[in-house]
């Protein structure tokens, strides 16, 4: 049955979240326990040895859902409290799939300076950071800088959630197709947040021909109408130097991401090297539908819940998160990210196909396994309290 | 069954709080609906509706609990993060007793632009402020300046919650003993944010002879010593232009108000006038005990449980807050506060006694009746949306 506009709203009325109790206030012996007098223990223990403060309160594993809504979903710059939906979605599925704490804080300003240092000023009130649908180039600067200022795990969901699903997907394609990922040549459609994010991981897993595109064309180092970030774009990615649109990228080449919200022909499709590997993971629409892809594809994956291999994010970030704060990880590294799309890979196991190459976003095995994998990395990295 | 730091520590144990979902996700359906590509519609209904917000997320009934921990209970400035205890306890009650949803932000700033500027930030992720443990001075100003900035509900509770309890009790008194509010002489012990905020209150309910006094003794305009906020009290407070200490203050008053730490002596309650009301509100030690000075007073009260007539704010601020966002008031108005009052002596109705005085703070009955008045006072003043 089709999911009705009647029924998204409804179901989003009055908001997606409530904050509960965990033990009932009904006696006054409860009320001198949770508030005064009882509560002054509690406050004067954290205050003589702060480190208590992991103990007896929520903070340390409660994730702050960020956004100042400058790039929400495919909708673009619509603001903050438009916004809040999603933010609400995501805080529920840190609940649901990792069983954390999680609150969305979406902020009424885009000024970079202003956003870092309010997450400073609230530093107390929660134990990790999610950054959420912030706009590119301003995403990089802003993670860089909440990073270096927080003692604690913070991620722009937006660029590694979904640069660690697409090495999940990449490796299970190629482990399907019995190849390699050194040697591939990829080209990434889309030079935001996610592209970017995603050519790196894939850099950093061995793959050294990659292609990035924007809306203008191919990444390459001959532009120069290009912001900073493409610039470094291009100094370590396009190795062979390709200049044009999609039809030339796609020539020959093994994969294709598209993380965009561009369309690519059949043709090309066509063109691309023989067991061609497309995730055309535009939401709603993909860059080509997945039947016509399959027609030269051998592996063929989208965003979308309603043809196989659905790429989503809910499939990292829940363990992720969870598994930083497990370890006491102070921040989230390059180590982290590949232990995570290793462990959403091994989940799928034994039932790997050309139509199952990334567990379903609701198989419970999935934020255990990437929350183990995450903090044991963490702690092999070091960066445990 | 005395309470044992073994339980009130266990109880604590993992925070107070918990974020909860309001409609499960347990199939591909329910993810497509709470996340993507459902809530897409979400946001872009509010985007072209903004007023859409109060309706579709969780924020116009959120009250933000906002502390930098400067003034904790009676434990003076411990710092935000032993704060959070206290602050995820005013969160509990919010729920408990109004159903409201609640989150403690605690700040790593004491600097009020900072303080006004995070939640200027943050606007849109709440849809009320409680401010709470804010050290005075600095919490006058920040009260005033958040106020000034926020289109919503803002209230510092340590100020107006505890003036609107005293002045139910003290109402409840003197309907008790068939006196009426104007013509008592009213002594205030502590000139911090609640000895300031009830001086206040009393005024504007139509007492006149309001003494107040700090560590150093009564303030009176021939003080030289004092900081700002207390020299305005000087010039409107104590109109006989007493000088001196408690000892002076007290001799022939009506009415004490302990609101500080410090202590009184018997003799110093057997010199007021017959028929006396003496809260001592200090906790957890009240500045006399309440077998002491029933000996002299008529009707006694005070901040703790196991004694008759628990001045508590528990049965203010839940209600106000309730009050006021459920008639969508822009700000808090004196009016809203006297109405509280009211409405927290009308549930003690018949069974006034001189041990009862106001409600039980777990009366049911309490924050149903003050969300009522206070809702109805803002529509009568007019500054609903």
């Amino acid at each position: 049955m089709p999911i009705t506009d009647d029924e998204i709203f409804a179901t989003h009325e009055g908001g997606k979240l409530s904050v509960e109790l965990r033990s009932p206030i009904e006696t006054q012996r409860d009320l001198s326990i949770i508030y005064t007098p009882g509560v002054a223990q509690v406050s004067r223990a954290i205050h003589k040895e702060p480190e208590l403060v992991d103990k007896y309160t929520w903070t340390e594993r409660l994730v702050a859902v960020v956004s100042d809504g400058t790039a929400v979903l495919g909708l673009g710059d619509i603001g903050p409290r438009a916004s809040l939906p999603v933010m609400e979605g995501k805080a529920a599925l840190f609940r649901a799939f990792a069983g954390l704490n999680s609150i969305p804080l979406v902020l009424d300003t885009t000024d970079p300076d202003q956003i870092v240092q309010t997450l400073i000023n609230l530093r107390p009130s929660f134990g990790a950071v999610n950054l959420e649908d912030i706009s590119a180039p301003r995403c990089f600067e802003i993670e860089r800088r909440v990073i270096e200022a927080l003692d604690c795990p913070v991620m722009h969901d937006d660029q590694h959630g979904t640069a660690i699903v697409v090495l999940a997907a990449l490796k299970g394609a190629t482990r399907f197709l019995g190849k390699e990922l050194a040697g591939l040549k990829v080209v990434v459609s889309g030079a935001g947040a996610a592209g970017v994010a995603c050519a790196k991981i894939l850099k950093a897993a061995g793959i050294d021909d990659i292609v990035v595109l924007d809306s203008k064309g191919i990444v390459h180092s001959g532009r120069t109408d290009m912001v900073e970030y493409k610039n470094e774009l291009a100094a370590w990615s396009n190795p062979r130097g390709l200049t044009g649109g999609i039809a030339e990228a796609l020539d020959g080449a093994n994969v294709f991401l598209g993380v965009s919200a561009g369309t690519i022909e059949e043709k090309d499709v066509a063109s691309m090297a023989d067991d061609a590997i497309v995730f055309a993971m535009s939401n709603p629409d993909p860059e080509i539908h997945p039947d016509v892809a399959a027609k030269y594809a051998a592996v063929v994956a989208t965003g979308r819940s309603d043809f196989p291999n659905q790429i989503n994010n809910v499939l990292a970030f829940p363990g992720v998160f969870a598994g930083a704060l497990d370890a006491g990880a102070r921040r989230i590294t390059e180590n982290m990210k590949i232990a995570a799309a290793d462990a959403i890979l091994s989940v799928v196991g034994d039932e790997l196909a050309a139509d199952k190459i990334v567990p379903s976003p609701l198989d419970e095995r999935v934020a255990p396994a990437v929350a183990k994998a995450v903090a044991d990395a963490a702690r092999a990295d070091g960066v445990t309290a």
